[in-house]
């Protein structure tokens, strides 16, 4: 059965209307706030909001018969409200417990969450996303997730992620709102599972999440006649419109992945109507979350870069609540919603003196008031899966003599690779490490045991080894290093933590991060992990490491997400031709 | 199981997909048009839209690739492209049966209508609602309803309409929409089915739609607290703000009941957001019907009293499709979406030079072209429920003698009524008509052949008497007469029909509408409709009738849809105090 996750029910119905008439006295009441009114696009000068359980219970320029002994009050005169903002796209999977993540989203007024949930799939299979589903329950926001279609490079790896049944059965829960991202390419080469799972989810009146990077003209149409609702991935102002102008949903992205907001900002000079268009992060890194914040902060810079602050607030609420089917009870200050409401000091300072969230006040002047919820989580660690290994794994045999064409993984940014092919010379059959060139060894262990090698250049270590289980819709071990020995190391030292990231130099760990649940979640706080983070990306840069995420740029060398070569169980994998090719070209 | 109608299937997405690569050839192009991008709210200008069985499988500047010889070919150059129209809030069981309404909807460009429906729960109750949606099936447009809440004032019918556990079972029907409208001021006295129901409603993820006539502060917050999520009952720009803030969605209302549109078109000044408005007729009778046409002539209306061209062709399609959550396939021009497209010749002109829907060109320069399907509506004549009558039964007694304060109908307009307390005389046991002071009588037969009299004035009639079994939320017979011999000679002529209306006069029946499907719909051609009730004014007219729709104004005289003063089976009902009344006051 489809159904919305706690609607109104009668007997709170029955209990507004006693609020309205004086006849029962509101939990809560905010006085003289100017609202923004999200519906019309306008504010509403000094206008208050009387709160009763979860729900808004009255709204007038005077509630004083729903103020009683016992409501608390809140004088927000001369000050704005907006309705709680919600991340319309984003992943609660940066290596923290999402308690540890709810702790600083919360103070800065993000009130809803819809996170992509396929790194659980990946890594804990059917009955971790069940677990990690009540672990996202009663929180003091609200959250939700896209059911993960299986996308990996990876076949094997559809051994561990839900089968379609299951899959069908998740897109039917009221804490499921679509279907999530899947890579255009990838849908494009094979949709054998995705088409049914595309027309479960139309037919249940829920959404498809795309990933349209790159994609445009007829391979875009191609890729949204899967009925496709929404896409997170445009980079420009022509991008979005060509999106929106095909009927589809678009999220501008801000956040630890890319920065879209400022470059897409030229979209205000075209005078398009916004009500098709939300903003959200795509996940923040915890280092970002617990420095710089989260939905409030892409609010502010979207203001700042020049989006009108009503058309920002938007798209940040009434929008991505509509395109979610959220409407009906969040998204805006409307009579008989849930009481999702910030308080900011005005309309261009998105810093929040108050947040209430599902009637109850959550935050205060940036400090969480409302308690988390703790909730066990799946015990799968990694080494359940992935044997020790041994420098011996990592040969790569060569049949040929003398010089040969070997394709090279090239890291020339962050995240994109693309293929070099150089010269290298084979040795006792075989090719090994030319640290003179740049040229180090890359693996993939899965959680299948198989072993895959490859040559990388752009990582620059002069030493060590770096090794990560958070290696995207694979989640096996990636490793990266100068030496078959350091990898082993690293790889090892990762497995007895039951997962986790590792950074190993001569014998020695110079810096690591446990994630022992399901090799991509640690136990540790979150101001504990970032602190990790920092030691990881200290030490990787005193190894050679010369971009500033470690745990990023490895994390990505297994994705069809992200441009051009890539790292799969069947060798490297080509995204511009979607087929595996040869490690030797000639 | 909460699902949406006809979703785009797996199969049908690999179709549209091969039609992009020009592999499988397009059944329609519509060439070089200039495309109204209701999702942007701009012009897209000459562009072409490839369509594939229901849906729309190509939109771009060329799409060549997807002609072959079998694909019918359009050429709009220089013509205008907008989505089929939606009619959001109608009552599409004004006398014709729906195919013949179809008809004429059609070729104006309406492809899609939601339907109030309580007409039919009144009249022929669980079975003949069951056997109405089969006949709204497979139509050339989409028809879709809501659940009826009853919400008669007179409670016996309820014996008619379906039960709890039935209105249940229509919210989960995929042509269900939400749950249909409900008159304020009754709900807020009597909510225990209606809270239920709505309850249901939200849980569902379905709409509540409502009528607030009248309503206003907490009055109205009141009856939005049961999460009723529209109102098609604004009648100046200040009403339609005061919902908007609330969070409800507004449908301006422009028809034969009600014309909003040119009072509302102030809001023009206030520059807000429409995105929550839409414009919907709240029915069309056939007269106006055929001659004036549907919702092509309120898009005109709209663009004539001065809103926006695209945003007045958005409060028709995109905005009313977001709101019943059919946006995933219907209201824009959009790929992978039902290729629901009207041609018109230039944005000011409303007028459908082809109207295509799921695909098929379903009419051309104002010709329908597509069959309407004829199904078999339910036989629940009217005399099946109802007994003759004798004039002696519209005796109105009274104990009292000599002169006494009487409560008498006062018909104000051609819709209200006030209460005018009149001196009138008894004589033997007895009030009598009195037609010098225009007080004549007026009858209540309910289907339980209760009969309840009262008298009315404004009705002016000089002799005869006028019948009719389309007497709102009760369906029985409504008659008003200068003799009770004539009112019985109309209800019994009435009921040898199996209802309809009837003017008689002196032993004679001047003009009729026989309207055997449930007292309420004709088995007439729309055309002889229209012609019947022509007749019925004009015959109406010779006996004194002094407004100009006779059915319409006796049809209102048992709602509680409109103020102030009605009939129901106890006797006269006060709307503003919500309590039946004393037809003898002193």
């Amino acid at each position: 059965m489809s159904q919305i996750r706690n609607p109104l029910t009668a007997p709170m119905m029955k209990k507004i209307i006693k609020v309205i008439e004086g006849k029962e006295k509101a939990d809560l009441a905010i006085l003289h706030g100017d609202i923004v009114d999200v519906y019309t696009g306008k504010i509403i000068k000094d206008h208050s909001v009387a709160v009763k359980g979860d729900w808004i219970a009255y709204i007038n320029s005077d509630i004083s018969q729903t103020i009683g002994p016992d409501t608390a009050v809140i004088d927000a005169s001369g000050k704005i409200l907006i309705p709680g903002m919600i991340d319309s796209h984003t992943h609660m999977v940066y290596y923290s417990a999402p308690w540890e993540a709810i702790r600083y989203l919360v103070p800065g007024g993000t009130t809803t969450i819809i996170t992509e949930i396929m790194e659980i799939s990946y890594t804990m299979g059917y009955n971790g996303l069940l677990q990690y589903l009540e672990a996202l329950k009663d929180q003091p926001i609200k959250m939700f997730i896209t059911v993960p279609p299986p996308i990996s490079l990876s076949k094997s790896v559809y051994s561990i992620t839900p089968n379609k049944s299951e899959l069908k059965k998740l897109l039917r829960r009221d804490d499921v709102l679509g279907l999530g991202e899947s890579y255009w390419q990838h849908i494009l080469k094979d949709d054998k599972l995705y088409a049914d799972l595309a027309q479960e989810s139309l037919r249940l009146g829920k959404t498809i999440e795309g990933h349209t990077a790159g994609a445009h003209g007829s391979k875009l149409e191609s890729y949204l006649a899967y009925g496709v609702s929404s896409c997170h991935e445009p980079v420009n102002a022509d991008d979005v419109l060509e999106r929106l102008r095909l009927g589809c949903f678009v999220m501008i992205r801000e956040g630890s992945m890319r920065r879209d907001l400022e470059e897409i900002s030229k979209i205000n000079k075209m005078d398009i109507d916004y009500h098709h268009l939300a903003i959200s992060t795509d996940g923040i890194d915890p280092g970002e979350l617990i420095t710089t914040g989260y939905m409030e902060t892409v609010l502010q810079k979207a203001i700042d870069v020049g989006f009108d602050p009503i058309k920002a607030i938007q798209m940040v609420t009434l929008n991505p609540a509509r395109h979610f089917r959220l409407d009906s009870y969040t998204g805006g200050i409307g009579l008989s919603k849930h009481a999702d409401i910030v308080i900011i000091p005005d309309l261009k300072t998105i810093k929040a003196e108050y947040v209430i969230s599902k009637g109850e006040i959550v935050a205060r002047n940036g400090k969480l008031t409302a308690p988390v919820k703790k909730a066990p989580l799946p015990d799968t660690a990694l080494n359940d899966y992935i044997n020790k290994v041994s420098p011996a794994q990592f040969s790569i045999p060569c049949q040929k003599t003398g010089t040969v064409s070997v394709r090279v993984m090239d890291q020339v940014t962050d995240l994109v690779t693309r293929d070099a092919i150089m010269p290298m010379t084979a040795r006792n059959g075989e090719l090994n490490i030319d640290t003179t060139r740049d040229i180090l060894k890359v693996t993939l262990i899965t959680r299948q045991n198989k072993i895959v090698n490859a040559f990388i250049r752009g990582y620059k270590l002069k030493t060590g080894a770096v090794a990560s289980s958070n290696a995207w819709e694979n989640f096996g071990v990636l490793a990266v290093g100068v030496s078959e020995q350091d990898i082993a190391l690293a790889v090892n030292h990762l497995l007895s933590m039951g997962g986790g990231i590792v950074v190993a130099d001569g014998g020695k760990i110079l810096a690591e991060l446990p994630l022992p649940i399901g090799g991509l979640i640690s136990k540790l706080s979150i101001e504990e992990i970032v602190d990790r983070l920092s030691q990881i990306n200290k030490a990787a840069k005193s190894i050679g490491f010369p971009f500033p995420d470690l745990p990023k740029t490895i994390a990505v060398l297994t994705t069809p997400a992200i441009p051009f070569l890539r790292l799969s169980e069947d060798g490297l994998y080509d995204l511009k031709t979607n087929k595996i090719v040869d490690l030797i070209t000639g």
